[in-house]
C-alpha cells in the first residue's frame, strides 16, 4: 500500500489516543503493528517496540542488527538498534522520553507478552499503562475500500483452492494430506495459507486436532480454511459429503445450517446489534431442534487477523457499521455422529449484507 | 510421550513454586503450556488457561466447546468450559479458588498477552501476580534424555531436507521458491518446517525479508531452517556458493566463520559461562579484521521454542551444565557484499559439546 495510507493511519492512531486522553501508543510486533507501519518483522525473544507518541515520531526501537531490515520494509525510518548485550528497555525508554518529554499515559498493545510488559513499565516507572485495545480495534473495525480488495483476493484464492481440493478427495488420504494439498493449492495461487480438515465423526470437534484418520467413501468432509494477501485474510468453511448419496441426515443438517446463515445475512443492516445476528441464526437451529449443538458464536469480524472484532455473540450489542467485514457460520456438532459448519465471509453496506464469497448450494 | 513424563514435569513445576514461595502457576497456550500438559491447543482471542496449583489440580479452562477437543489430547482430564456468552474470567477466578483457596502469589507464563494479563489480575484481585520465566525456564533449560532424542530427529529431517534443496538450485528461482520447495522437503519427510533463504547482498542482512529476487549463478546462498518433531525444533544455518568457483573473499569469510564456530564448541565444558562462549568465537572473527561485522550473539538454546535459554551472549554468566541444548552460529554480514552464517545445534555433556548436527565442511 502507498505511503500515505500509513500516515493516514498513524493521524488515526494519534487521533484515537488524543480522544482518550492517552499520550503514547507503544506495539510491539502484530498485525496492529503491521497495520501502522506496513510490516511485521516478527514476533521473538528479541524486544522489537513501535513507539507512536500524539506528536512527532513514529519511532522503532530493535535490535541493531535488524535497523537495516526494518528500515527497507514498510515505512519506518527512525530506527535505533539496541546492542546484544544491551538493555533494550532502557532504550525504548530514553526513546519515549524524547519523544514525549512528559510522563502520562502509555496504551500499550494488547498482545505484547505479559513479560514484557513488567519490563516496559518497569523501565517507564513514571508512566501508567493501559490496554491499547480501544485505540486499535476503533482504528481497525471499519475497513477502507483497499483493505476490503485485499480481503476479496484472499478470498478468490482460498474458493478456488478449496474447490481443487474437493476435487482431489480420494479414499485412503489423511486429514494432514488434504491439509497440505489445500495449503499447496493457495500457494499456487500466490497466498499463504491452510486450514484444519476433518473427516466424519472429528467434523464434530469444533477446531479439530491434528488427525491421521484415512478417507473412505460415504462419510462428511469438513474444510475451514483461509489465507492472507498482502497481510489480509479469508476464512471460508464447507462441509461436504465424500461419496454417492448423502446420508439423509446430513442433508437436513446442512439445509438447516444453510438456512440459520441466511437468516442473519438477510436480518443484517447497519446499525444491527451483532447479538441480533447471532440470535437470528441461532433461533433457525433451534426451531429445527439442534440447539444444544450450535455450541458456538455466530461470526467474527475479519481482517489482518483471522479472528479480530466485532464479534458476532449474545451479550455484544455494537451495531453493525457499513465497511464492517465479519464471517457468518453456524453449526451443528453431534459428538459420535458428524458435524456441519458453513462459513461465509461478509461485509455491512450501506444497504444491508454484501457476502463476499460464492455461497455453497442446499442440498 | 507416556503420561509419566507429564506427572513428573508437573511435581518438578511444582517443586519450583514451592522453592520459590509461589503458590499457583497460570499458563496460557504456549510451548510451556504444551510442556506441561502434551498438547497446545493453540492461542487466539478466546480464553484457555492452565492451572496448576501447588497441590491437586492441574486444570484446564476453556471454552465449552473446546473441552472434548482438550480432553482428547494430552493428559488434562479436568477441562472445565465458559460458553460464548459467559466470563472465562470469572471462571478462571472459581477454579483457582476451588484449587488453591487462600490466596497468595501466581506465576503468570510469560508470553501471556498483556490484555489477558490485565483480565486476570481484575478477576483475581487478592492475588499478587508475578512472571513465571524463572519456574518454566528452570523446567525446560536442560533436556531429558527424550527430548534430545527428537531434537536430533529434527536435525537429521533438516539436514537431508537441506541436502536435498540445495541439490535442486536452479538459476531463476526466487528466494520464495526456494523456501517452499525446502518445506515440502521436510514435509516429505515428517516433519512441518521451513526457513528463511537469501541470495547474494541480502544475505547480509541477518533474518532477511520477503523477497522475490532470482537466483543467478555465482552467488551466495544462505539457508536458515529448522523444523518440528513431536514439539521439539532443529535450526541449521548453511551458507554456499552457488556457482563453480567461489569468490576468493567468500572462502576466506566462510573459513573465518567456521574456525570461530569450533573455537566456541572446543571451549565449551560443564560449567563454561554462556558469554565466554560468545567471546571464544567472537575473538577468532575480530583477529582475522572482521569484528564489526558479527553484529549478533552466538547462539540460543534450542528445545520447543527455536530460540529460548540459554543464550550465548556477552553479559551471560550462565554456566553450561550437561543436557543444555544451544546452538552455535556465527556470521560475518557484509553490507552491500554477502554474509555468511554456519549455525549447528550443540548439547553440552559431561566432557564437553557434543555437535548434533553434521557440520559443513571448511572451504
Amino acid at each position: 500500500m502507498p505511503p500515505e495510507v500509513f500516515a493516514r493511519r498513524l493521524d488515526r492512531a494519534r487521533a484515537e489516543l488524543e480522544a482518550r486522553k492517552l499520550d503514547c501508543l507503544i506495539a510491539t510486533p502484530s498485525t496492529n503493528y503491521e497495520y501502522l507501519t506496513g510490516y511485521n518483522p516478527g514476533r521473538s525473544e528479541r524486544l522489537i517496540a513501535l513507539i507512536v507518541p500524539l506528536r512527532g515520531g513514529p519511532a522503532v526501537v530493535c535490535p541493531s542488527f535488524e535497523v537495516e531490515r526494518i528500515k527497507r520494509h514498510g515505512v519506518i525510518a527512525d530506527a535505533r538498534g539496541w546492542e546484544e548485550e544491551g538493555d533494550p528497555y532502557a532504550l525504548v525508554r530514553d526513546t519515549v522520553r524524547r519523544l514525549a518529554p512528559r510522563a502520562g499515559t502509555i496504551a500499550l498493545e494488547s498482545s505484547t507478552g505479559y513479560q514484557t510488559s513488567l519490563r516496559l513499565a518497569a523501565a517507564l516507572s513514571g508512566w501508567k499503562f493501559v490496554d491499547a485495545a480501544p485505540v486499535t480495534e476503533r482504528l481497525r473495525i471499519v475497513k477502507a475500500p483497499e483493505e476490503i480488495a485485499l480481503i476479496r483476493r484472499a478470498i478468490e484464492i482460498t474458493q478456488a483452492a478449496m474447490t481443487a481440493t474437493f476435487a482431489q478427495l480420494a479414499v485412503g488420504m489423511t486429514e494432514r494430506d488434504v491439509a497440505r494439498l489445500l495449503s499447496r493449492e493457495m500457494q499456487q495461487r500466490g497466498a499463504e495459507g491452510g486450514g484444519l480438515v476433518q473427516f466424519g465423526p472429528s467434523s464434530a470437534l469444533p477446531h479439530g486436532g491434528p488427525a491421521a484418520a484415512a478417507l473412505e467413501r460415504e462419510t462428511v468432509v469438513l474444510i475451514d480454511c483461509g489465507c492472507r494477501v498482502r497481510g489480509y485474510e479469508s476464512d471460508i468453511t464447507r462441509t461436504a459429503w465424500f461419496g454417492d448419496s448423502p446420508a439423509a441426515e446430513f442433508r437436513k443438517v446442512f439445509n438447516v445450517v444453510h438456512d440459520a446463515q441466511s437468516a442473519a445475512m438477510e436480518l443484517g443492516r447497519p446499525g444491527t446489534p451483532c447479538q441480533d445476528m447471532d440470535r437470528a441464526a441461532r433461533k433457525v437451529i433451534a426451531a429445527a431442534g439442534y440447539g444444544p449443538f450450535f455450541t458456538h458464536r455466530l461470526g467474527h469480524g475479519l481482517g489482518m487477523d483471522g479472528h479480530e472484532p466485532p464479534y458476532l455473540v449474545e451479550g455484544n450489542a455494537l451495531g453493525l457499521e457499513p465497511g464492517m467485514v465479519f464471517t457468518d457460520e453456524p453449526g451443528i456438532y453431534q459428538l459420535g455422529k458428524f458435524g456441519v459448519r458453513i462459513e461465509d465471509d461478509c461485509v455491512m453496506t450501506a444497504s444491508g449484507v454484501e457476502v463476499l464469497s460464492q455461497r455453497a448450494s442446499k442440498l
